[in-house]
């Protein structure tokens, strides 16, 4: 199989040069969390334009299999005002590794140790922020509680892995990283 | 099957109350695309903690189906300096339906317009932002383009089906709500 997608047929004129550079960064609000950034860039075109980007750390994801029972998180996103079910996940440390990292937050999360796995490594909305997820699978849980960070409040709660994908396919899940970890999963399965 | 998960056994206390609530809300950016609030909140134990959050106007995304080929974008994300592949997507309008979005945004990104089916909708990483993405699945795709943003330049490029789900399941597609909305459908098919 041709592996590189061809432009469709039929359709627009195709751009040559789809880079935009950059031209002047502004660092617009820099806080505990998250940065904002609005750099004037160059278009395609020629011509110029702003762009307001959210520089993010990088997380980690970890989807921890307890025999047939799935380890979920569920905590209060204060963003969107609901509580969630989520897997287990957190921001990367300065300098930390991402293997590391998803060890520390299932640890702290779960209050379990396990053996993990890579899956994929996904930027959450690439329209507006550098945000990349590295997804893990944990299978082999052992007992070994790190202490949660002082703002997080959270409940774990397990469910059946068939009732994970029934809720992930049906959209009853609603985090974009929990959904896409569980259907990658079952894809595979197949 | 009884729908609830429920608390893990033999894990940590269980938190009966998880919400946090806002005691005071500060604008500190407002930028053409994006909003940075940082909101003063009160914890579930009682202390006080700032939550930065991006408000975001909510998006749609499009799976477009021209027979058995998925349509796709390639675009310059100057987030993440590098181009991607993702599904045709776009912001709502003030007021604007998801639904009256995703068939404008289908038309403007790859001249089609077609019958659209609402699959599932999703927060993308609802740690720091509100944002929703409403994603369908288009088909019966008919010529009828609409000017693109003066922005916006992407090429659209057909991908078999098959390669679609391949390059979801391997990591190569590495956009969130593209894999999600492939993974989907995916999962549907089995």
């Amino acid at each position: 199989m041709n592996n590189k997608p061809e432009p469709e047929k039929g359709g627009r004129a195709v751009i040559d040069k789809l880079e935009e550079k950059c031209l002047e960064k502004e660092i617009v609000f820099a806080g505990r969390m998250l940065r904002m950034d609005r750099d004037r860039v160059r278009l395609p075109n020629g011509a110029e334009t702003t762009r307001e980007v959210v520089r993010h750390p990088g997380a980690v994801g970890i989807l921890p299999f307890k025999g047939d029972e799935l380890l979920l998180v569920r905590q209060y996103r204060y963003p969107i005002q609901q509580a969630t079910l989520e897997m287990p996940a957190g921001k990367l440390d300065p300098g930390e590794e991402p293997l590391v990292c998803a060890e520390r937050e299932l640890r702290e999360e779960t209050g379990y140790r396990g053996t993990l796995e890579h899956l994929v490594s996904i930027y959450t909305t690439p329209g507006f922020t550098d945000e990349i997820i590295h997804l893990y699978k944990a299978t082999e849980l052992v007992w070994d509680p790190l202490q949660a960070d002082e703002d997080e409040f959270l409940n774990v709660v397990s469910m059946p892995w068939a009732q994970a994908k029934e809720q992930a396919l049906s959209g009853k899940l609603n985090d974009a990283k929990t959904m896409l970890a569980i259907l990658l999963l079952l894809g595979k399965e197949q």
